[in-house]
């Protein structure tokens, strides 16, 4: 028995088909990193490490020098940069690969993103709000994309746990079309659709894996991949720059805890987690409205794999209903 | 020198970053199926093998009887079906998973896809041919997608080679965003995108793979992945079910040729491959029009794993120029 589900902000289908293998112990996967207990605090081959700051041009340190816990620097194959670039527009349409690639490194080489420390934690997420505030004012910049990739199937190739920022020069067609479905329910409804499905969520509580004070996380209706989560803030704000002290830190204890989950419950599965935020108006474009988007942390493991089902259709089979995800992260 | 490229007709946007790895010796991965001299021409533990009919609901066969080259069945663990489902929308849009779910299987254990005999690959052509003719005149069914998964990194679970057809009772967002490109290009300039696109190639040369009387293969030039192909009619034709015994012929020896090319030049790769045809019209929708569409079929080698920037913000990061990766087709 199977169901289609729609992504009621972007309008994506996802195809629910819980016949097949679903449990979390169906995932075949060895874990996404060696055990932590089996890595060193630091390793002398590892160019994230302590010691290896001068192969990489550094863009900020906390603290500035030797003794850094969070260093942002700039990726080495960056797929974005300032130099060279061409536009061209005869059949086909180019433009520039403008914009800015770099990576926000926690310096303990084992310790994975959901075992910092809260200090650190809370440091790693303000240095992710203090990079897209700084990238957000290069006039070229529409979008600031944070994202973490964990595992090799997740599309790491390094275990020294590191996010990555992009700065595109437009925004993103999964934020463009998210943007215009906010802001059409703004249109139609008068609130925002994010605010109203978290009121959803809470009546429905079958979905909801954590709700505090200031964030809600609930497995996503429409999730494209098994055991998906979202992290939103219950406030509503269009963007993640706004975040104060006081919240951040609460998302910090929220993202720690929610990691732990998915390490434990799924065996230290890949997994990416990405920011989806207001995309940066310098123009006056009514669409990037305020009051119509809601930022939130979506967390997608990687436990399965797309076929030409997937990338020739844009609808994603998903074998886990969120509602049993959900059930599964609840439990202690 | 990295550079944003549209597909012209979906509207996506593709990061082409080449300063990253990119020979198909960097992309290093096991083949994605055993050598088949490895393999036995018929293993008794493959659910698709001869002997094994019972254990299928068995849709067509040629020649019918035990002596089938192709064979169509229904999917054991099918993502659609006719039973049960349930159709809710009160926050969320739910519709039932009403479809049709096949799998079409060469003989043959140990035959790759791209070296099955011209008779065998032409049957394997027809076969798709007269399902996708059969399925589209169930009134529920808006598009057929045939496709194939090759390799676990392509989304199969079984060696056996074998293709699956979906039958969807609506029309897939990738198909959608394709069939409206297409329909918006005939509006405003008379013409097939695709047709111009065919001249384009030809007159530019560097994207070509292979050339001949019916069909041109070439490298998109806003390809998502690393070593894509397209193969398309050059005669304009909206649809699939559309070709003729002579054409398809014509596209089985192609379709060989390209995928041995893969084969040989990067290592028995996993790949997707699918077509994209008109989707089927049931009420008299003016975007699924014959004169705008053109069928065409993808191939998508699995060498690269999206990571947090493809999934949150569905631009693809490629790091081969699909100018080189047809320079490197074109060579013996």
């Amino acid at each position: 028995m199977s169901e289609f589900r729609q992504d009621i902000v972007s309008q994506h289908w996802v195809l629910f088909a819980p016949n097949r293998a679903s449990r979390p112990e169906d995932f075949k996967h060895a874990p996404a990193t060696p055990n932590p207990k089996t890595v060193p605090e630091h390793d002398i081959t590892c160019p994230f490490c302590a010691g290896k700051e001068e192969f990489n041009l550094e863009v900020a340190a906390h603290p500035k020098g030797k003794n850094w816990k969070v260093r942002v620097i700039l990726n080495k194959f960056e797929a974005l940069g300032h130099s060279g670039g061409r536009e061209r527009s005869d059949f086909y349409r180019v433009r520039e690969g403008i914009g800015d690639h770099e990576v926000v490194v926690t310096r303990p080489h084992n310790v994975l993103t959901g075992f910092l420390s809260d200090e650190l934690m809370d440091l790693n997420l303000k240095v992710y709000q203090e990079r897209m505030t700084e990238l957000s004012n290069h006039s070229e910049v529409e979008y600031v994309h944070i994202l973490q990739n964990h595992g090799f199937a997740g599309g790491a190739s390094l275990i020294h746990p590191h996010s990555q920022i992009f700065a595109t020069p437009f925004v993103p067609e999964h934020l463009h079309d998210e943007v215009t479905g906010c802001y059409v329910f703004f249109k139609s409804e008068g609130a925002c659709i994010y605010c109203e499905m978290i009121l959803k969520e809470i009546s429905d509580r079958e979905r909801i894996i954590l709700d505090n004070e200031d964030f809600l996380v609930f497995a996503p209706f429409a999730a494209r991949v098994p055991y998906a989560m979202r992290i939103i803030p219950k406030r509503h704000q269009a963007s993640f720059m706004e975040i104060t002290a006081k919240e951040r830190k609460s998302l910090g204890l929220v993202l720690k805890i929610v990691l732990q989950k998915l390490h434990y419950k799924l065996n230290n599965p890949a997994y990416n987690y990405y920011i989806h935020s207001l995309p940066i108006s310098h123009s006056l474009l009514s669409r990037y409205d305020e009051r119509s988007y809601h930022w939130h942390l979506e967390i997608l493991p990687r436990l399965n794999v797309w076929g030409g089902f997937e990338l020739g259709s844009d609808v994603y089979v998903n074998t886990v209903l969120p509602e049993m995800s959900a059930d599964i992260f609840r439990q202690k």
